[in-house]
């Protein structure tokens, strides 16, 4: 499994994303689900993708390298040539339904499912910062003022803490301690979740990655978090009174 | 959906389970999920039960009323005559295949799944106090000293806080905030899992019920608890320092 979390907040944007990958339950591996696409002054893309490993890497490769035309007869565009995030979004729908269209026949005739999910943030020239999450038919959603966070993959774990801290004034410093919050509490609940996780932090019309990373089991900082969490939530439960029922 | 969870501990049992039933999005309804079998100085036995309602409540009704032959020619018993907890598992579990028999062929015709599992905790007699968790197939595992609670239905926005803070020796009344806390996670990030909750809780070798109470939107002690957690969390990844990186 994966698990990847993005946040659109009023002064940037954060993504994080683990890096375990698993073919059955005992082959697994580390791959890089975070992509960062930077070209100083002029855009800022992050994309992230849980799914079928070779769905999510043929799409990267179209979206990277080999270009997409959003629309037939158009020439192919890259996520480095595309003008807007709506045609980003646009153009990663596109490469989907490409794959979907090359590999969807064999993996249904051998029972896999066309399994990809994608989450796509970012800014180009003087448009807004969006973030889009893309499903496997290559139609997307949009994050807003009101959710202001999407997550792909294993993310029922760390939804609760989202849910009651994160929101859209959030500033950008604390976003990212909710994101790893949240990451913590889904490495520990499951096991298909691991380090290293990879991190993006983006500050609305910079045009440049203000923090790019890979964390590590050993990350002095993410250990500390780990553990003054845990030793938070024990202390909160035990500082929250008893029922007075009587039993 | 449905969000049932169970402690089992060197004191005690804790059983605590919602209400809401959904048929499709729009058909919500509130049916008891827990049942408690209680004869004072012979045995107390909780059941939980999510999946399918109709299932759920033919097996309910095998178990209460009709009785089940757990073996071919053996005469037919309910929850209240079995000897011991092991046979109270075996019997549900043979109640859910007797009512499969009935029940799974037509359900398949129509493409639903034969969906059901069932938390089944207690104690009878001199018998050990025993946590069972029973799948669709009628098979079952048990909670040990490792691992304490079980689980049914939509379980994973409340499994962080037990993971870190549930253990055997965590004392009842602990169990039972821990309880409230996991499904307040629960009811807050899913929607299909509502209030009032039910709950259970019985005391080792006391053979009789300590605690049976259903706790409504407005009791005042959940409402504290839920607000008190809320404020714990927030609290808590607010004490965290944030991260020295650069950005």
């Amino acid at each position: 499994m994966t698990y990847c979390v993005a946040l659109r907040l009023k002064t940037g944007l954060v993504m994080l994303a683990d890096t375990r990958t698993n073919a059955g339950l005992d082959n697994i591996a580390t791959f890089r689900k975070l992509t960062v696409i930077e070209t100083p002054g002029d855009r800022v893309i992050g994309l992230m993708t849980a799914g079928n490993l070779a769905v999510s890497q043929a799409v990267l490769s179209l979206l990277l390298e080999q270009g997409v035309s959003i629309r037939e007869g158009e020439p192919p565009q890259t996520l480095y040539t595309v003008p807007t995030m709506v045609r980003a979004a646009q153009l990663v729908g596109q490469a989907i339904r490409e794959v979907f269209q090359v590999d969807g026949p064999a993996l249904e005739a051998q029972a896999n499912d066309f399994n990809v999910s994608i989450l796509l943030g970012g800014q180009i020239g003087s448009g807004k910062l969006r973030l889009f999450q893309l499903y496997a038919a290559g139609n997307f959603i949009e994050a807003t003022e009101d959710t202001c966070f999407l997550q792909i993959g294993e993310h029922k774990y760390g939804k609760p803490i989202l849910d009651r801290a994160a929101s859209y004034d959030t500033e950008v410093g604390d976003a990212l301690k909710l994101a790893l919050i949240s990451m913590d509490s889904t490495v520990r609940s499951n096991l298909s979740v691991g380090l290293p996780v990879d991190l993006m932090v983006y500050r609305r019309d910079a045009l440049k990655v203000a923090l790019q990373k890979r964390v590590r089991e050993d990350d002095p900082y993410f250990k500390g978090l780990r553990q003054a969490w845990s030793d938070a939530l024990t202390r909160a439960y035990r500082t929250i009174e008893g029922p007075d029922w009587d039993f």
